[in-house]
């Protein structure tokens, strides 16, 4: 079997090392940072923290060496989606593309460019410290689904998961992935502004009641979207912010848009608080709070241009 | 007449120089930032900017050494009201003090130590740019009127905006002020903390209409929590924000709550959007905005601990 892991960022190193070291499947990685791409064909990509892993998948800046691939998972940032498998496309002709990101719309994005299409959505988060190395900060479940306007055959959603799995990268497939998926959406969505416009990490957020507040209205604004289009969310997000401030579990961790603002790159804000109140307008459910939050991380990515 | 400033930042200073530069007013600086007061006292007190001035204020960071005053202006920034007047209080033992600070409650924490206490609120603003020199960023008025629960004389606050008029300081007397400092209160507190979280000046802040939207809804809950007290507002917050967004007015001024938030020091939003907070709760007008604002600059100035 081979896999391409499309974007070889935290997420995506997480996905291309653990599944490297399993005999039976062949690992790409697509990325453009050359650096990253060529630390991993010399010495491999390696994980820290959470586990400690070193795969060998091979890597690559440029699409055209890709061979043709039974599976792709896409990794990149959410604004990134289009360019990168439009880049990579022809890997897939017989093949199908999951998503792993954040965000509301990538599946759409990715079903413009491929015939078989898996929605999905991971909880495992860390951060690229070096050019090959990546240190593992959660762990956490992946579940795959059939995207519903382009479904990929539900046995290679399971194949995909099983691979997954026993790769060290637990992911399950089921009939609707929506639920999981908003779930992720949600947390994120409440979570991870408020790391990006305070600075302060996952559990330091969590422990300001005034925040943690702000974190549940968001959460009780992206269930009545979710809710308003006959979403069933697996488990409370609420749940799920709780037991990720926990010390042992990422307390300690800055949100991927804490990290992006620190690096002054674009967020992820429109996938995540812009998505569920695109939706909401759309349903007529009101998201002032998530107006609110999307307003300011676009102001500051603003900021960053003179 | 003699009159004394307490806190000699950019607003104090701009009340120092230009009162300074009348024959009949004596003026003392009172600040405890010493290389500020050196330089005061060696070279005089520089405004640049939107006026052109040089003020030879008598300087001091020594409660000890001024002398009886006819009237005092505190023009710290609000956490520090307690303490800086109960270090001078013994200069106005016969006068009167005035505030001309941001915020819901520096008068009542004058009306701890002095009798005769003047509301008051100011629109100038600017920044201290090197010891002894200010940059004065916007022209504004000023609006003196007694405190309801220790009010100066009606005669008095009339001699203190009358010399701050003649000083270059346009200031006027009137029997409730509360109307025109809580415009204020509004203004600032739907604007500040939007250029504090996300970096913009106060005209880029409003030219981005979401960002806007979300400082109407600010304006909004605070004109219910003002109403409710039955104070009339002089004059419309939102057209007090569009005039300032005006660029020959106030587009490229950064908010004091940016500059402290740039320099790490704490910010004043305990006395804005968590002063009209506190009252909406006592009212019971809910304030969800400011709740959310309130909540993500404290947790930014908690990032600043380790």
């Amino acid at each position: 079997m081979r896999i391409c892991i499309i974007g070889c960022g935290a997420v995506g190193s997480l996905f291309a090392a653990n599944l490297a070291t399993l005999d039976d499947v062949e690992v790409w990685a697509y990325d453009l940072a050359r650096e990253h791409v060529d630390a991993i064909n010399r010495g491999g990509l390696r994980l820290t923290g959470a586990g400690d892993v070193l795969g060998r998948p091979h890597a690559t800046s440029d699409a055209a060496e890709l061979p043709p691939c039974d599976f792709g998972i896409v990794a990149t940032k959410a604004m990134h989606t289009d360019a990168a498998v439009a880049a990579t496309r022809h890997a897939f002709v017989d093949g199908c593309v999951a998503t792993v990101q954040n965000g509301i719309g990538n599946e759409e994005m990715i079903a413009r460019h491929v015939e078989r299409v898996i929605r999905g959505t991971t909880f495992p988060a860390g951060k690229v410290t070096a050019p090959g190395v990546v240190q593992w900060d959660v762990k956490g479940d992946t579940t795959f689904g059939p995207f519903e306007d382009r479904p990929a055959p539900f046995e290679e959603v399971e194949r995909l998961a099983d691979a997954c799995t026993r790769g060290g990268m637990p992911a399950s497939a089921v009939v609707d992935a929506r639920g999981p998926q908003w779930r992720k959406v949600i947390f994120n969505a409440a979570t991870n502004p408020l790391g990006a416009l305070t600075g302060l990490t996952h559990g330091r957020v969590c422990e300001r009641p005034p925040l943690r507040r702000l974190a549940s209205q968001l959460v009780d604004e992206g269930k009545a979207v979710a809710g308003a289009q006959g979403i069933v969310l697996d488990s409370d997000p609420e749940e799920l912010i709780d037991y990720a401030a926990r010390p042992d579990v990422a307390y300690g961790h800055k949100a991927s848009m804490l990290q992006d603002v620190e690096a002054r790159r674009q967020t992820e804000v429109d996938f995540l608080n812009g998505g569920i109140a695109e939706f909401g307008r759309r349903l007529g459910i009101p998201t002032p709070a998530h107006d609110s939050i999307w307003a300011l991380v676009k102001g500051v990515e603003a900021s960053w241009e003179q």
